[in-house]
């Protein structure tokens, strides 16, 4: 599993503090309080996590389509059509960490009952890292589930261009002493994040990552960015077969399922000039109390099989244990609790001049150290 | 998508008298009739579709498992405890496809008042082809999701050993005149049976489907059967711990949370000396009619996508256009039912030797043609 080392040039920045301004900068553009602090909260597990691509790094781009009338600040979900285990919400084009929040907790509750729900939420904006709904969900002894469509930038088996999203998929469930299995992935061989990442770096890609706009292997990110991005199992001999019905699945259960944008319809990342996302998300939530023999027999046979695999004997080239899902991340929280969140100079330096350009100036006292800054 | 080319010693074998002799084997082992023409159905099922692996030719096995009394042919599925949206059965360790049919049943049932539903069985054995399952939902117009453990033949990624099953995941939904979409994929790079396909073939195998005792890259069949298989993704670098991720979600909804066996404690695949198999199977039935806007919306924002992928233009190796999964399947069902199921000469030989230890000797107008024999 990818966990990224610090950015060489980090700052290490106060998590309340910077959960507390980022609130603060959500406010600024008209939100109320109670939707920010939703915001603010999924953008923090993703900076503590590690996962900088999708956390406080893409306020600069949220507050964007804020000011540029595509995204409604204000705007709160509402439930469109329901059954008991299945709910239609409208988003209503807000924000889409609030919206997926209440749509999360809803199928929670529901789930205590009815033993499992699902709650489908369509006329949506992006919401962040998708494990944080599913973590929800595992926080409260249930299993969550949580999927998204996204702008296309997968292509399918055979063809050349692209026509899905990385479409995620992410998974929690409570583990004993392993704490919280979490499975958070693209259905994509790697995230278009990793392409960018190995741009900054100047590395060659490997076959099956990615492909140029001709539909030949993309061997510069440069190309791959250009092109589009190979889905899980990379060629077709390989198995991508499957990570293209994988993010098909996605896109089922979420856009058409939801009646929302979907495949090459959805607007690109971040636009502000192709209208509102009116992407699709859909959690679920299963709550094994409700037939389990004893109370906690579920999490107890969980961490019985992780033990299991986390002590196997290892491949020569194992780079460590075999590892659990989410353990990585899990680790990056603590340390992040401890030490500070790790953001590069580029991402600090766009969040100073967001808070400039909002009139919500930086706390000075967010800089816990600095190096090489 | 993996299609297989008709044996060279294919016996072409007349579909419907094929599925009435397979009902008469079952009951030849003590098999109440109902259930017995479950299992036929679904056996058949396969064999059409060509996935010639999980059909008829596993006959044999399943006979063996009863004559040794390790599973029950006369047990019938129970309903252990429910909550209205979600229910957990055994099925008293009888006939997995006729448990599972009455599973998902349920839980197309339930989803018609509830929205979605959610059926678990322990205590089950295999059920065949997970795509059955799926494609019995998506006939009556919802979305169907099945699910099974199985016997470990995986390992998970940076162990050298198989702790997992190849755990499939199948999907499907009606997609207007693309038929019915059905993904229907082990959570493995390729399932076990391309390796024996391989092996009886000749062929040496791509790095990232399969590795040898000692963890390393197996290059022939013989070492990976007697190794174990990647997950999809196949190296830790393009993506593996994505598979071995899914792999984990599979078991963590079918044998963890149905309080089954699971991951390395299931026993051998059809062992006869080991005990019951207590395999976990998941059924999962939406009803997009449920929160649809107007009746058939769902199918035509499916079929909508559908068209838009499969006219995409294509990679330079393209060896033919953009699939929708399912399709090939689906083809191969109509291609049986015009001409016959193409079965190998092993596999006819088994079916005979069957029949006549059980003295349901099989029926002469059972062969249209014969090709090579």
């Amino acid at each position: 599993m990818p966990v990224y080392d610090d950015p060489v040039d980090a700052h290490l920045l106060d998590p309340s503090i910077l959960r507390a301004w980022t609130a603060a900068l959500v406010r600024g553009v008209g939100t109320p309080a109670d939707i920010a602090d939703d915001v603010a909260e999924v953008l923090l597990a993703s900076d503590m996590r590690a996962i900088a691509s999708h956390g406080t790094a893409r306020l600069t781009q949220y507050v964007s389509l804020v000011e540029a009338g595509v995204m409604d600040p204000i705007a709160r979900p509402v439930i469109v059509r329901e059954r008991p285990a299945l709910v239609l919400m409208s988003a209503q084009n807000g924000w889409g960490h609030h919206a997926c929040r209440v749509a999360m907790d809803l199928a929670i509750e529901r789930a205590r009952t009815q033993g499992t729900a699902t709650v489908v939420v369509r006329r949506s904006n992006h919401y962040g890292i998708a494990g944080w709904y599913a973590l929800r969900a595992a926080a409260q002894g249930l299993i969550g589930v949580s999927l998204t469509n996204s702008s296309p930038l997968v292509a399918p088996t055979r063809a050349r261009v692209p026509l899905l999203g990385t479409n995620p998929i992410a998974v929690a469930a409570p583990a004993g002493r392993f704490g919280t299995f979490c499975l958070d992935m693209a259905t994509s061989t790697v995230p278009r994040g990793r392409i960018e990442v190995a741009a900054r770096r100047g590395w060659a890609l490997p076959v099956g990552w990615a492909m140029d706009t001709d539909g030949r292997p993309a061997t510069t990110p440069e190309a791959a960015l250009a092109g589009s991005l190979h889905p899980l199992g990379g060629e077709e001999a390989s198995g991508g077969y499957k990570g293209y019905g994988l993010a098909l699945v996605v896109e089922l259960l979420t856009g058409i399922l939801g009646a929302a944008a979907f495949g090459p319809n959805i607007v690109s990342l971040f636009s502000t000039h192709e209208g509102p996302a009116d992407l699709g998300e859909t959690f679920l939530a299963i709550d094994p109390g409700a037939i389990d023999d004893a109370p906690g027999g579920f999490e107890r046979r969980l961490e019985t099989l992780l033990a299991q695999l986390v002590e196997a004997p290892l491949a020569p080239d194992a780079p460590g244990p075999v590892l659990v899902h989410g353990a990585p991340e899990a680790d990056a929280e603590h340390r992040a609790a401890e030490r500070g969140i790790a953001v590069d100079g580029q991402h600090y330096r766009s969040l100073v001049a967001l808070g400039e350009r909002l009139r919500v100036p930086v706390p000075p006292s967010i800089l816990r150290t600095a190096s090489g800054a």
